[in-house]
């Protein structure tokens, strides 16, 4: 596979055709966020006033650019895209992203013009991302290519491929404004008239900056392609996939949203299973996942320890992680000597530890901080998930051992949940995970994204 | 049945047992707590000291009360419960609660005690709800027995039986800052030595402040009791339970809580089914199916219709029903006719019906209420699922047109949920949830929450 993803992830100039002065233009809303990205590399804007735009000189044609392009960024109707498309494959620039929409999706004429954009690509070598697309962004590279306002993307290790203009929009809209982690790459690809899934997977597979892919696919053009990437990639780093369409009603949704044909979808979970994918069946989980991914290690085994501040959420626990298959762990005989030390007399000790009757002694912060120690200690534990009590008497920040004891046990992942007062939920809850300890409401969700995370990484174990 | 619950939901005098004027401590907290709820009965306070406490003159013993009480609540260590118990049966008080752990979960001791303590009951008439309990609240009469700070509980149509004193303290506090439907009973029934589960129910069952019975429970005693009062009451109004232990590693978990025997889980759910008891497996469920029965109707079946700001959400949402066993609605020809006239021509028209082609030419809020609209109309349609993109060019007032449709198509579920920027979506949810429209994320609760619903509304029709 070619290098040319540098081009489109790590690009050292763009030009907009189709830029815009007008607010509220999408060729306009292309440079607001690409300036509130602080994008270091030269910006052409193309236009045919050729008047200045944003503190920009504008280009009445691509063939006006003076100097090298990597990146052309397409946001002109359909019918007005394949003569400045010929202009950069005169110009020998090596990346397209076509964002507008009005091809194959709308009508023949679409389809036909999509035809006419890939030959250009074949003949000139120019790779194409899109069309229909919401397009790019690569926080490394202070880029984005989407029309929608996000604002500055926060780093992080995260990379999404999205079959799907809303992922890269209004769900990572959602993740800048309601969660605390960052993203390397994202990828909307639109109607894949060139570059598809497997090459971008191949590519975020080698990429440094990438801890993990998530992916929300409708179909593959070419699956056995992909699958052979995706069995390769699953042996660096963790691949989680939510699969659009794999009931019937969402199947027949799918091929009027992306024209995917869905096909046998237990065919397609055995080809997940077998080249190490860990499918996921919610579009939260794509967030919940990355959570995880980013601000813990991945858990070393399926061996869970939790506490609570009742006998009723341990139960719901064991339950919980039970059916998900997932492992209540087993105290070691010296974990379960301390915690009766610490206990009252009377009290049953089992997993999840109830802290009822340690709390009132140690109080709430050193009797969580002592017990999590201990489990994350115990060569029988392999991940602790505390159930911590939100109230106006705890400060946010009386929660600091959980960084700390983070820190200290660096191959335990540690995911918090809390039941109590909403108010202080949300203030601990932006403290820890500004802080690494990424914290999950429901409950449930801690628990299922850890199942997820141990399949992630036995597949990196089966394919070493 | 007696009518003893009514000394225990709507007493018009309590004493309490063991009241203190110490800040901080049990039996203080409980009259902080009463007070903040602004119980509007008698209240005695009892305390060997006989000092005033919080303005309220306070008895040496349950004897030198002047008048008739109807419910007695002890916050007493428990080997000094015997004494004011027995002075209670003399003065005939109706009803008891007895907070205080220390008995049969304990020791032997305890397991001793709680059997006099039954015995002195069943000797004098008196009724019992505990040992070992958070205790009742009951908003109707402004009354709460609870230790823990909840402050003023909200009033509304959804009553819970917990069998675990988190219910009725922490997950009650979440529910009084985090969300937006109020509570009429809540009853935490402890070790359960009198009063158990059936009884409750079947007062719930018949109370007309109750519109639904929410339960979380880990074993009966007499558990066929149990199930035919259940297939009572479910007739009438909706039941639903998360039971805690269903998994082997839950149910050992359960049998040190409370120690209760879970039993065969398969026996269980088919007891469960058979009288029409609404089974949910997640702990928020019991939140989430709460919210959905307080803000807005029981779908009357379980045909939904949803719209989204993107063909993927769709997709989503249409994968998450099938697999839910929810149907996604056959649109009619006048539904799909006016559809035509306002989607863009090229638009294969489905359900969930894909925004993107409708918003750019009627604006956000005027096609979203239009569609809105449409599918409430049509008689194939039995719930309506909008997807809504959250965003600070909407401000929360402009969703009104929500709780407008709703009280004109007043039998038919709206559940709203959101994608884009956070603190919209927190403006637009707190609007709406309080003019009755439930707002749920992740998306997939909505629907979740639905299904349990349209399984109870089954259960009410099949009674019949």
């Amino acid at each position: 596979m070619s290098d040319v993803f540098k081009y489109f992830f790590e690009p050292e100039s763009v030009t907009i055709i189709g830029a815009s002065k007008t607010p509220g233009k999408a060729g306009n809303e292309i440079l607001v966020n690409m300036l509130a990205n602080g994008y270091a590399g030269k910006i052409y804007p193309v236009n045919p006033t050729g008047e200045e735009i944003m503190g920009f000189p504008s280009y009445r044609s691509v063939k006006e650019i003076p100097e090298r392009v990597d990146l052309a960024v397409f946001i002109v109707p359909a019918e007005k895209t394949l003569e400045p498309l010929r202009e950069c494959a005169g110009k020998k620039i090596p990346a397209a992203v076509i964002l507008s929409a009005g091809y194959a999706e709308v009508d023949d004429q679409g389809k036909r013009l999509q035809e006419e954009i890939l030959a250009v690509a074949k003949t000139s070598g120019m790779r194409i991302i899109g069309p229909n697309t919401s397009g790019l962004s690569s926080t490394l590279a202070s880029l984005t290519t989407t029309l929608f306002p996000l604002g500055k993307i926060r780093r992080g290790p995260i990379s999404y491929i999205a079959q799907t203009g809303n992922f890269a929009t209004h769900t990572m809209k959602w993740i800048m404004t309601a969660e605390n982690f960052g993203v390397a790459r994202v990828a909307g690809l639109g109607n894949k008239i060139d570059v598809e899934d497997a090459e971008v997977l191949d590519y975020l597979g080698r990429d440094p900056e990438t801890k993990a892919v998530l992916m929300y696919v409708e179909g593959f053009r070419q699956a056995r392609r992909f699958f052979e990437v995706a069995r390769e990639v699953t042996r660096k780093k963790p691949v989680i996939m939510l699969k659009g369409g794999r009931s019937k009603a969402g199947a027949e949704r799918a091929f009027s949203h992306t024209a995917s044909l869905a096909g046998d979808d237990r065919v397609f979970d055995a080809a997940c299973r077998q080249t190490g994918i860990a499918r996921v069946t919610r579009y939260f989980d794509l967030i919940n996942v990355a959570k995880g991914i980013a601000l813990q290690p991945l858990p070393p085994g399926r061996r869970v320890s939790s506490l609570a501040p009742s006998g009723a959420l341990g139960v719901v626990v064991a339950d919980a992680c039970e059916t998900l298959g997932l492992k209540m762990a087993n105290h070691s005989e010296a974990t379960l000597k301390r915690l009766r030390e610490i206990s009252a007399s009377w009290v049953a000790l089992s997993n999840p530890v109830d802290m009822s009757p340690i709390t009132p002694t140690l109080g709430p912060v050193r009797a969580y901080k002592e017990v999590i120690e201990l489990l994350l200690r115990d060569e029988g534990v392999d991940a602790v998930v505390p159930i911590l009590l939100a109230s106006p008497n705890i400060p946010a920040e009386q929660y600091a051992y959980l960084p700390e004891l983070s820190s200290k046990y660096p191959h335990k992942p540690i995911y918090a949940t809390f039941t109590g007062d909403k108010q202080s939920f949300d203030q601990a809850r932006a403290f820890l995970e500004q802080r690494s300890i990424p914290v999950f409401i429901p409950l449930e969700h801690a628990l299922e994204t850890l199942q997820v995370l141990c399949r992630c990484r036995e597949a990196l174990i089966r394919g070493r």
